[in-house]
């Protein structure tokens, strides 16, 4: 049903127009972007979910608010500064980015968005901004441009595209990302756009976004911090010539396995370029009595330091994976707990199976290590992905002043 | 009023007995301690606060039915072994290793609580125990060997007394604790001992340190994770001659005063000797509008890893306090937020104030720093202390196998 487009990305989908330019906002290095635009050709509906931090960039404060209204036109992005504690000026300078951006692409600046990523602290380069916004071509081909531009800490650009057949009719949908690093210091981080080609109810749309960030973005954790900027944004203008999708529907569900998959692979994808990180980590929870105490087990484990350290060393302490468990707060039984790590069964019913050490540690000499804890009191289940915590993680973060 | 008692010790106060003794359930070395008894003369009041995981070591569980009485003659306590996550022997064990060590003292079992610490996962050698336990020597100088017996990768000891004058009888307090590092896999950590000749009512003995950990063991983070093992006892014989002390009386608060007093002493040396630590980071968040907001944001920033890291890398980056602190969730308006760093004030209402950068890192670049976060909301304030995040804490936590 969902197909991955070789060499897609986030403007794949019909309609939808993009581009990047250097700014010098990030670096004063020619070449590097770090301005760009994501634009539909006709008004698209949107859905946004954003950082629940109560300190919020002013990006995100203007963004929540104009996406309240259903529709939008596109989205200015920026990197090197998160537009965060600069006292009202930030708002100002938030405004203003999205009228420039607006009259760039011959919109009304109230249906532009904006967004932020990078030190916080400090004020918007608008001068910058007013400089060289123009020089952003938007075309069909641009996306790379654009997931290049908003890069931080990133060590690549982050991209997808898939199509997935809704009613009978081809829906094609890009999504771009960008991660999860804090080497510079004050980073704020984590922004995703996802533009599809697909007419969807405004309603809906936002209820389809909540259920793919909740198994996607809400389940990874490089290192347990939240930035003030983060921001998810899906933009839906119709171009396929479907039916408008709403909720409840057949259409509905495809709809939704789709946005699904886009953020899920985007989110593994943060995790996996996560800060000095040399492995991946899934955490399945399953066997649980409710879906709340599933996630909220598997984010624990995939968060706790210690396991993080254990992934980095190869190491089956499994005793961490109890520990993150048992602090997770959720319905247990000790003596019904089943530990697998890559698929190798070593605890059972709460007490550990004579295991060949060697095997488990070459289980897990691998770039995606699993951890499966069946707690047996239910049906329920979830999955969360963090990354190894290494040396290169401190080293980045506290290199500043050394 | 509180007076620190040079050399003094756990078993520093009238009337209790301490020793310890190398049984082997660390290591193979000779001389290392692991097994210890800490006793009253007479029975004493006692009270404890233990772990809030949802596994729980049975060691755990025993003493907090135990302690559920109110009175006590004593503690054995073991480093080495956990004694958890090992099916029903767990608790076979716990009961066991108390009625050895009531034996040897003469009192009966059920006087008797129990803590252990050290691996996950494996079995109590209870074999060693018996035939080691009789070995300890009970004296009035043994704290220091109780003390080192409860140690696992706690680089030194960690013990106190004090006297403090109660109702204008002297009343003495020793404590004693251990630490909060992992180097060894699947370590189950944090114990504190506190005996005191005072008599004290046990209802309020409760309600005491209750008060006494929750500015204490409640406030300090090393690395965000929780034991299985944790455990704090008081025990109070009386043997000072003074009345008992009950709720709400002027001897209540002197009595509060020196268990806060040895609490705050002994949580700080934990974090001070953290997994790795260089630096101890003291955060105080004043302003705020209730005193339970200042005690999670005050957390929350010494528990953040980006900050961690900061201070770590003696690294003035303020964006990361803030992050932190919005990420707490508490009320606040960033307009009014003022930040000081070792009493250099470098935010002023939201926004930076300029600073010389070099002198920050000057001032951060001492053993305890400081961070003072002023909400300017109300009048509640609470402060947290936290160790900084450096590759030794990475590469201990995950060289197992490498």
């Amino acid at each position: 049903m969902i197909e991955v487009i070789n060499g897609g990305n986030v403007a794949s989908a019909k309609g939808f127009l993009a581009g990047g330019t250097f700014a010098g906002l990030k670096t004063q290095e020619e070449g590097t972007l770090d301005l760009g635009i994501l634009a539909s050709e006709s008004p698209a509906a949107v859905a946004g979910t954003f950082s629940t931090n109560r300190i919020e960039s002013p990006s995100v404060t203007l963004s929540r608010q104009r996406a309240n209204s259903g529709l939008a036109r596109g989205v200015v992005a920026n990197s090197g500064c998160a537009n965060c504690c600069v006292g009202p000026q930030g708002l100002v300078d938030a405004r203003e980015i999205t009228a420039l951006a607006a009259d760039h692409i011959g919109v009304s600046p109230e249906e532009m968005l904006v967004c932020s990523t990078g030190m916080i602290g400090v004020e918007l380069p608008m001068a910058l901004v007013r400089q060289n916004i123009g020089n952003i071509k938007l075309t069909e081909t641009g996306g790379r441009d654009f997931a290049k531009s908003i890069m931080t800490t990133d060590s690549r650009p982050k991209d997808i595209a898939i199509s997935v057949d809704i009613d009978g009719s081809k829906v094609t949908m890009g999504g771009a990302a960008k991660g999860i690093g804090m080497v510079h210091p004050n980073m704020a981080t984590m922004l995703c756009f996802v533009a599809t080609d697909a007419s969807v109810e405004e309603g809906y749309l936002r209820e389809a976004l909540r259920a793919a960030v909740d198994v996607s973005f809400n389940m990874i954790d490089v290192d347990g911090d939240q930035s003030t900027n983060d921001t998810v944004l899906v933009l839906a203008n119709g171009a396929s010539g479907g039916r408008t999708i709403e909720a409840g529907t057949e259409a509905a569900s495809a709809f939704q396995e789709g946005l699904t998959y886009v953020c899920i692979a985007l989110a593994k994808e943060l995790v996996r370029d996560g800060e000095g990180a040399q492995r991946l980590v899934e955490v399945e929870v399953a066997g649980a009595v409710a879906v709340s105490d599933a996630r909220v087990a598997a984010r624990e484990i995939a968060s706790s330091l210690l396991v993080k350290a254990m992934v980095h060393g190869r190491d089956p302490n499994w005793g961490r994976i109890m520990m993150a468990l048992g602090k997770s707060g959720v319905e247990l039984e000790e003596p019904k707990i089943d530990i697998f790590i890559n698929d190798i069964h070593i605890v059972h019913e709460g007490v550990a199976i004579p295991y060949f050490k060697d095997a488990v540690i070459s289980a897990m000499s691998v770039p995606e290590v699993r951890f499966r804890v069946a707690l047996n009191m239910g049906d329920a289940s979830a999955t969360a992905w963090g990354c190894d915590l290494t040396e290169e993680y401190v080293t980045f973060n506290s290199a500043y002043s050394t």
